[in-house]
């Protein structure tokens, strides 16, 4: 958990159903992010059900803090952006996710703590609450069915937020216990492997050998074979020729 | 939606909640994806839960399929990747959630069918289901509080799936209904303004002051402001020097 992500906060406006805090709540501890406020939480706080479904993420947290107002609620912040369809009569910066989460990322990175503000379920941000932010994230979805449940829009963005800072390699190839076979052992393994489909008569003629080989020897080298897994091939190959160990 | 999209399903290994079900549909729909699978739900199927949860995403969705084991749903797939946490004694490779993503979004379009295989709420996929899969993907979280619920599991995933399709423009500034102001206007204003503040007594000294009408022109510049907007602080300005129009 770095430092950065007590740089971000989330704050749900009016939200209705204590499930969808106590979903956002979870989501949020999953990637470090503990700084939750609610304005005018319809059902008052704390709420049984945001517990039930927070999965004990509140227990991990700093205490929610209860705000009247969204402007109350972004007063030490420096920067917010909220989470909202297109505005259709106001002029503003609208990022999609990646960017936005960027741009408040790059700003936290300073020092600004900054803010991601959520709109209440169905009715989301009203006008007068999204002039308080300086630019709003849009997610574009299925036009037919767009509507993201909140606590899954929270989650969307701080998992944005958590890429944004995290160096987990691109890929790798996890060898568990066991480790790489060296190109000695796959090939030993591959000779071996030949011979047998030679003295089998697998190939049907010289002239076809060779490419039959190699498509053979594509197959096992193209796994990523373990030690482990070349001693188990060559003990099905033994099986199945019929020669007991 | 694209017709990408029906070349990805979702398998659900032995779901328990049926409001998991439910809101991994939800999100499904959001991003365009349709093809649902359950392996051995809990409470069976159709279930009540679901399709409260699902807030009529079922209803715009294919049937959703039942089996009773995860090779039977696999089917018809071409390959398959298994959403856990890194496995100790099986060699897959392993995937971030992005690179996994960008890997069968690469096959779908070649016109494969792809998979992603989640498996049951606190229990994680079994080791017979993940050797059914040809990779991994693990998703990096708090170690904390490591533990994402099911439905935002696949909501993370179905997202990215959305992002690797996506051309929604990085970013870009909002005017609503009204049309950027060209700098004359904008100038017309900044002149206006700083002859005001000349007037006001603002610029303490004729060295600072042009450093601080950059400043003051700074400010408004920064702002992208429409049309409108101009007018409203000229207004402003009227109204603050106390002239009426």
């Amino acid at each position: 958990m770095s430092d950065i992500n007590t740089n971000l906060c989330i704050i749900l406006v009016a939200p209705q159903l204590g499930e969808n805090i106590g979903a956002a709540a979870r989501a949020m501890l999953n990637f470090g992010i503990t700084d939750l406020r609610l304005v005018a939480p319809r059902d008052g706080w704390p709420n049984e059900r945001a517990e039930a479904m927070a999965a004990g993420a509140f227990d991990k947290m700093p205490d929610v803090q209860i705000h009247n107002t969204l402007a109350e609620a972004l007063t030490d912040t420096h920067y917010a952006l909220a989470m909202t369809a297109r505005p259709r009569d106001m002029v503003k910066p609208v990022f999609t996710p990646e960017t936005g989460i960027k741009d408040i990322a790059a700003r936290a990175g300073t020092g600004q703590k900054v803010a991601l503000v959520f709109g209440a379920e169905r009715i989301g941000l009203v006008n007068d609450d999204i002039a308080l932010c300086q630019g709003i994230i849009t997610v574009t979805t299925n036009p037919d069915y767009p509507s993201l449940n909140l606590a899954q829009s929270v989650a969307l963005m701080i998992y944005e937020w958590h890429k944004a800072h995290n160096d987990t390699p691109e890929q790798s190839l996890d060898m568990g216990d066991s480790f790489p076979a060296p190109h000695e052992t796959l090939n030993g393994f591959l000779e071996r492997l030949e011979e047998e489909l030679e003295t089998s008569n697998f190939f049907r003629s010289e002239d076809l050998k060779p490419t039959m080989v190699r498509n053979v020897q594509n197959i096992f080298t193209r796994a990523d074979l373990s030690d482990q897994e070349v001693r188990t091939l060559h003990g099905m190959l033994s099986a199945l020729i019929g020669k007991k160990k």
